[in-house]
């Protein structure tokens, strides 16, 4: 018999709080690890090595490009995936309980502007509690999470009853090659949990995002007589207004209760502008680039039709663009919206555990920005939710940093949930950790 | 005794009449030597070998970076001109009459884009009596319009009380080098005539221009909540509002009988934006340049001052700008609107020579574009007004082309107001010309 709800609690957060050294180290020497996307090998060779010596059951490849070729538009499909494996660590169930994959990506955004740190980018200092460096908290604390959760739970002296797969896979940040490739192979579970930096709120939905490419015309003519021209700038600040227009108009239809603490829950975000090519001519070309933002519900070819029209509607209000209607193109790295029934058992399992720890159940909220949940519940049809330490507004920036006491909450946190979630039983035998 | 006004026409149309072979010659090979902005030498060779042919004192020289040095915001300052020489070519007056300058600017812009040109660039292919290419209206018809009336006059047996300075010069498209170096090495005269493609309109105030770079500061965030950021793009439109609304209310202050058939008479051109780094961040920057219209009686540093009032009263009515102004700096090649008395005789001169030539006198109106006329102008302390054939709008097009009947009644109407201006006689002794 293992102990009830709050004894549990206490055993497994002494636990983490006895691992809190070894896993700061692993942190710490992850981040010192550069995995910027596309360059992830060294860094998934170290969390090969801890998965080993933790004694899990390893499993890595490299994804093909043949197995995501169906998926082009989702993912960022490159002729080959050479030297970037997925590497999992699968900790067979002592029972028949149901199954967990514990995800997290170790590709990272790159470092920027060093000029703007003002801690060493891939140093790892950790001060005042924080660790510091680029993939801190998205997402290594969350590799840290997965792995030190079922240590956690040895050191408590538990087994789980069902399988624990925990899996670290690149490319997230274009577009989630290696958890989709991951998924097509069969790693699926009877659920799973993405330690997503979602500042330990649940997460059972997420939004989507179409990176869009608006090309606007214009008529070029020399500046000084340039009511003869028709400047593509002006033009955009008519298609610039209608977009405004369109997504406030989004945003006041959406009443799901998930999204109710957000403002803005589908942004619509014009990232890039290029237009013209001399200062004294009438600029005769605009290409806008930007992202917007899906909600759970929304299909992507459903949302194109509704943007390309929406445009249309825009270009009807004035006549050159009526005659010159701007053109959209759709880029990479797709992400559909996805949301799983908030009131699904995964979302109790993460509730409880978070309230056994804190004392308080945590938000349950939506966000606004896609990763790999899609993959798992959409392709894979899989339960997911995203629970973990850290801020995503810290995520791509300088000094991007993570809390290790978040990182030790979020670790308990995410021990008992399996624990819930899988079934477990007090552990009668030494274990074959090396 | 030299003939009437009206015989003293027909003989020199007639005179240029016979002379069109050779001036279309003269042009064409002028249009096949490549002259772009830097690279003149060529094409002045070309220019110094017909004004040898042609029996005139030539004088030659490469402008001194020295000697310029005072101007470096008017022209473009360069460490050297070696290789892109003035080429000069004198005819000695036989009398006491007025001195005139003749000026053309040797310089092209470059061809663009090829494909949008439906003949050889620097072909100088004549179709439908139009003479195709880069150069050919702006201003190399002009190089052919000042020697030609000199050969005019000569064919019709006349010499020239005054000197006759027939120049051209390298460097106009990017400030004036050449121009303004001729003026400073004293090569004034009573008067000067520069023959820029006015559609034989006569123009005795030319618009000014400064080149101006706006920087417009946002706040980055990740697109998915892209209100905790500010978008540059967005505080663009604030900028180019006010930017618009500041262009119609100079336009409303101008009452110069001269700009009355202009219905915009200070161009305010944004030209170039460039904005944002990544489709799915908030842009945190933005780059506009343009070019901005003045009329005569405005200064450059007054513009300048009343822009930077503008920007900050926009800024004001913006929280975000009100903290975070836009920045402006004025790039190179900066022109100061020019006007000389509009009642000017050598107004008259040129009025009555079209007039003569036409039966009906031309318009008498400013332009918004600047060139060389402020160099003689405000620098030499010359009146200068400028007369040509060819249309500004096809000057920087595909398709630049130039029409010999407009060339042609312009040779004789220049030819016409030399003789009015500098007094002309009948030629006893035979021409020297080789």
């Amino acid at each position: 018999m293992i102990a009830g709800s709050g004894e549990l609690a206490a055993q497994i957060v002494a636990a983490v709080e006895g691992l809190r050294p070894r896993q700061a180290s692993f942190l710490r020497e992850l981040v010192r690890t550069p995995s910027q996307t596309g360059d992830e090998g060294a860094a998934q060779a170290v969390v090969e090595r801890w998965f080993r010596e933790a004694g899990l059951e390893i499993q890595s490849w490299e994804p093909s490009p043949e197995e995501l070729r169906p998926f082009a538009e989702s993912v960022t499909l490159l002729p080959t995936y050479a030297g970037r494996p997925n590497v999992v660590g699968i900790e067979r169930g002592a029972g028949e309980g149901r199954s967990l994959v514990l995800n997290a990506h170790i590709d990272t955004v790159e470092v920027g502007d060093r000029e703007r740190w003002t801690r060493e980018p891939l140093g790892g200092a950790i001060e005042g509690g924080q660790l510091y460096g680029r993939g801190a908290c998205d997402m290594k604390g969350g590799t840290a999470t997965n792995l030190f959760a079922l240590l956690a739970l040895r050191a408590a002296g538990l087994e789980l009853e069902g399988d624990l797969i925990i899996q670290s896979t690149i490319s997230e940040e274009d577009g989630g090659a290696g958890a989709l490739s991951a998924v097509l192979r069969g790693q699926r579970a009877d659920a799973a949990i993405i330690t997503e930096p979602t500042r330990r709120a649940v997460v059972p939905a997420q939004g989507g995002a179409l990176m869009f490419r608006i090309t606007v015309d214009g008529l070029s003519a020399h500046a000084c007589v340039r009511d003869e021209g028709v400047s593509a700038v002006e033009k955009w600040a008519v298609v610039h207004r209608g977009l405004a227009a369109f997504e406030a108009r989004r945003n006041a239809t959406i009443e799901d209760p998930l999204y109710a603490s957000i403002a803005n829950k589908v942004p619509l975000n014009v990232g890039t502008l290029r237009s013209g090519s001399w200062a004294s001519s009438v600029p005769e070309w605009l290409v806008a680039e930007g992202r917007a933002g899906l909600v759970p519900g929304e299909t992507l070819e459903g949302f194109k039709r509704e943007f390309r029209a929406e445009l249309a509607a825009i270009a009807e209000t004035d006549p050159w663009l009526c005659d010159h209607p701007p053109a959209v193109e759709w880029l990479g790295g797709q992400f559909a919206p996805v949301g799983i029934d908030a009131v699904h058992p995964l979302v109790h399992s993460v509730v409880a555990a978070h309230a056994s720890i804190d004392g308080a159940p945590p938000p349950v909220e939506a966000v606004t920005y896609g990763a790999d949940m899609r993959h798992f519940a959409l392709t894979g049809g899989m339960p997911c939710v995203m629970y973990g330490a850290g801020d995503v507004r810290l995520a791509h920036a300088p000094d991007e940093h993570l809390s290790l006491d978040e990182l030790a909450a979020a670790t308990a946190t995410v021990a008992l949930a399996a624990a819930n979630w899988c079934g477990a039983r007090v552990r009668t035998t030494e274990h074959r950790s090396r």
